[in-house]
């Protein structure tokens, strides 16, 4: 294979990261997150997002990420809203359900969620042999590449606090999303406008960690107890607050997500110039050119990828992922592959 | 503070470990585990252990290996029996139960189950309105530093066999209990007479991670989407494979436990030749000497340790835990602080 | 209010039922349903079905019903495939996920499940970041009135088989579903092409008590473990066993039964005369007439029914719900009130 | 079998309740306990026990009523405090736990709980790594027949409301309680000293039926959807409206329980006569005489009853149980009987 585009972590971190690992190993630190590493960490970030009273936490993955978040946000009986193309409702193996809690799909072709929808299923749900939402859950970027815009956002967050909802933002690539050309966004709108949101680190430079944030300070009480409950807590939590602490602390995180994204726009704009179209109109680091089943079958054999879904009978959207890590060659020689094929 | 004894999971890994994530870290692997070095490091394992059919699987943390193979042990009405000294039932925040599932906890001394109140356990909840026991949950080295003998574990394993029970065995501290001096046990005995265990990395040497082995076959259908589920499959998951390549190309994992008991052993000697008695008979990496009050307050001021219970009105016992990473200095130390104290 | 049309679950019990009570009631039975009136119910019940190695148990409602059942079927990973208006997937207030499983629902018109995209979404599901569909919930009749034919049962059940799935088919209203004049399945059908089934005795002439059948033998074991477990073991189990005897010991169940749907009958071909249409083509003691909005309203002022769904701007479709009870008097009044209104 | 002592649930109802269910039969009522019937007895109740706020619902069985309120109580992380021998510890096939909750257990000896230990046991809970305990649970009277005094309710209720904990009552058998000579507790009293308790009606004359009172106003919230999810709102909540209604309008509901304790207590003297002593002081209709093996075999030839415990070698605690539908000549013949045996 020449090269991978199957995922955004593919390969292992960025070699700051590494450096800072071997700098620190030593040292005796406080186990279970509490290391002077991982509380600086926390700090750097409150500082980044502009809000000294948000709670911050590392955890290893997304979908543990999630079913945190989601698990202190509901009573038995209260669901969570997301985009049927959704991780959550898509593909977490049942994370969410396995806490106990329904998740309300609503039927989005751009992986977006929109405010009228939401507002008819909360008033459907009044009825009380129903469940009752208490949570909207959005990614950004989605899960189809796409992005919210500011406008997007504060009508949801609206809606949100009109209805008495959470919104919850993952955030597993929202570096791409905010580093995106067309992205209005920034760190601080999300945590005014979202009671949490996460920002993911392994898709972007690090080893594994994503940075749980707490804006409502409602949901901060006894966290690290559930974090403990569902074995997210890391005996040497060390290991994610050094990451953060590299990542934000002179920008290396927008910065990598700013080279993967140059990435995917180059090898947009290849395929484009070649006549194909997308599945999304994506700006991130995630494209889905659609392409005809037969081209589909020989790039297989040269590169790694997803085949995403049927378009019809001749033809199939792939998804290609682009990283840090992504040599400008492999574009080129993807691009140059795909041409002759054409 | 002179020297933390708090854990043994106070310093990073050991340094070839940082190497090997650095000679990895830019080749192309596939996510979720199925890397070419997890792969290569669950096959080493099962040569370790002598078993061709075991499954394993890496996961981050013990709390997180012992709720994934309880969940998959057990029936919604199904019980585990423990120790009540048994991590799972003092320190892992409710995680089982959380799962859905009762602990049934034995009163006992030193840390260890025996056969006899398991059988009586085992016949009272012949009743239908109790729930029903199907798993044995032991640790070794347990929770206050004993360990199993082949023979102890034999008869257990017996039982379980007899009653439909099976038999699970955390390993966090496996490596000091298997290289302590008085073990008789092997990899291989503990292999064939247990259900599941798992081989604990973090408290040996590895930044984080934890091997599963299941042994018996019935138990491992889809235990991936079971990680998955519970947010436990890392998606570099070749953090983990590269470091148990490492702890088992060479008995690296084997070296660094018997250094950890050395110190430990060192330790125990010190007090014990100062005239001072211990909570239990721990021939592993974690000791509990009997201190007065008085002697433990000015300790405090000096190294890091835990205070564990309470011995009579004016002495306590405290627990000392070496380590892969315990300097022999920092022992001399302890025992001549100590010697000034007495 | 002349007449609630409201559901089958209004009046009180058959009278039948209310002398078998009183004529039972100072005999001291053995709790938790194992009376000998109980026993006698579900040997009744093993006979009209056919099938002397069913389990058959008695709880009092259709949701409990459910939760226990797909309960016992799934591990944790697992999911059930329902029609998106299957009662499990809308007025169950998120029992099943409360139990940790999701609902893969599938978007349907008539109620009723077909097997093709029940075998897309299991092939898609073969993804282990997915859940793992398990069960296949239908139900006779459905939520809209619908019934299935001996030919859908056997085209599911033969789908299932093929694919390691269970078969479970809620009969809250089975009465009714098998009394219709276009039914064609059998009691026995129905035990020989499922894994389990309940006859729901609440909206067919009991005060309460569902009969789950579990035809499936590795199902049975231990549910009554699972019964106590989700608080649904009455300590007088007798009533349960007390009412299907009344019901079953001369086909009390089916003579019920035809009277609602005669009703309901007499009903939809009154409607039906004034020029109405119908939702559904429904055969059984549910029907749901389109009336507009206008009528809709002064039908309210005299009899009890629910809106079901807008149809158009104008009108909306009714449910209109009869039972053993139904007077023809009252059938009769709606159709004068609503020619009236016409 | 001359007679059965093993319950209080061994008969169906007393006649009142037989009668108004008859009398009340064909009224069209409103499903799912908004009927008018459960409104009245709620309204009752909220009466009798002097307050106005407090939320009741009815449910079908103990362990549904203690599931429920305590899962209502808690968050994910959160435990309850109990007794060992209490009823949800021990005979509910880990009902508490099925819902993710820990129940952490206290040894006593007369079935109650004491302030100190569960002083001490939230103090060792302070440990992050640990369950939170939030709810208290007590049974009155206990599963041993004793009753707390309202001094020690009172030094529960301060303790509590202390350390923010929630104190909940388990009244499966509160009318015993209540009516026994030895108490000097109210239903005001309980109502203003715990967040929730439960009347018990299966053990009182009832058919089926606990009715559910939450003071707390805090805990009261969609209580309904709650009770639907867990498959324990009955279509005809009627049944359980009907019951409490005819068992508090004229004291039917203390009488019965006079009655059942006024047979317990002539069984009890007549037993301490003969010079037997018992396991427990139970001003109850449970009492635990202490008898020979060598009679107890004799007895059960022509009594039920269950052999509770073991006492020595040559003795066992068994538990005999009166109810209001024993007779007094039931008590003679069995007083009778062990004299011949003694």
């Amino acid at each position: 294979m020449k090269y991978s585009f199957f995922n955004d972590y593919s390969e292992g971190a960025h070699p700051n990261i590494l450096d800072a690992l071997r700098e620190t190993n030593l040292n005796q630190e406080t186990g279970y997150g509490e290391d002077s590493l991982s509380l600086q960490a926390a700090e750097l970030i409150r500082n980044k997002i502009g809000n000294s009273k948000a709670a911050v936490h590392f955890v290893s993955g997304g979908t543990q990420a999630n079913l945190l978040i989601l698990t202190s946000m509901m009573k038995p009986y209260e669901s969570v809203i997301s985009a049927d193309t959704g991780h959550i409702n898509t593909h977490e193996a049942g994370a969410v359900e396995a806490t106990g809690h329904k998740i309300e799909a609503i039927e989005v072709q751009d992986g977006k969620l929109k405010s009228e929808p939401i507002k008819e299923l909360v008033d459907l749900h009044q009825d009380e042999h129903m469940t009752k939402p208490k949570v909207v859950f959005i990614s950004n970027s989605t899960e189809v590449g796409t992005i919210y815009s500011r406008g997007e956002l504060e009508e949801l967050y609206h809606l949100c606090q009109k209805n008495n909802l959470y919104l919850y933002l993952d955030g597993a690539r929202l570096g791409s999303a905010l580093c995106s050309p067309s992205n209005d966004l920034t760190l601080t709108d999300i945590c005014s406008m979202t009671d949490a949101f996460y920002i993911g680190g392994t898709k972007n430079g690090a080893l594994l960690g994503e940075a749980i944030v707490i804006t409502n300070t409602k949901l901060q009480e006894e966290f690290r107890r559930l974090i403990k409950q569902k074995g997210a807590l890391l005996a040497k939590g060390r290991i994610m607050g050094i990451q953060f602490l590299e990542l934000f602390k002179d920008d290396l995180y927008f910065n990598l997500a700013k080279q993967a994204n140059e990435m995917a726009i180059m090898l947009n704009q290849g395929i484009g110039k070649l006549g194909y179209k997308f599945l999304t109109d994506s700006p991130t680091n995630q494209i889905f050119p659609i392409l005809p089943n037969s081209v589909i079958e020989k790039l297989k054999e040269m590169y790694g990828f997803y085949v995403w879904s049927k378009v019809d009978k001749n033809n199939s959207s792939i998804r290609l992922v682009t990283s840090w890590a992504t040599k400008k060659e492999a574009i080129e020689d993807f691009i140059t592959d795909l041409k002759s094929l054409t």
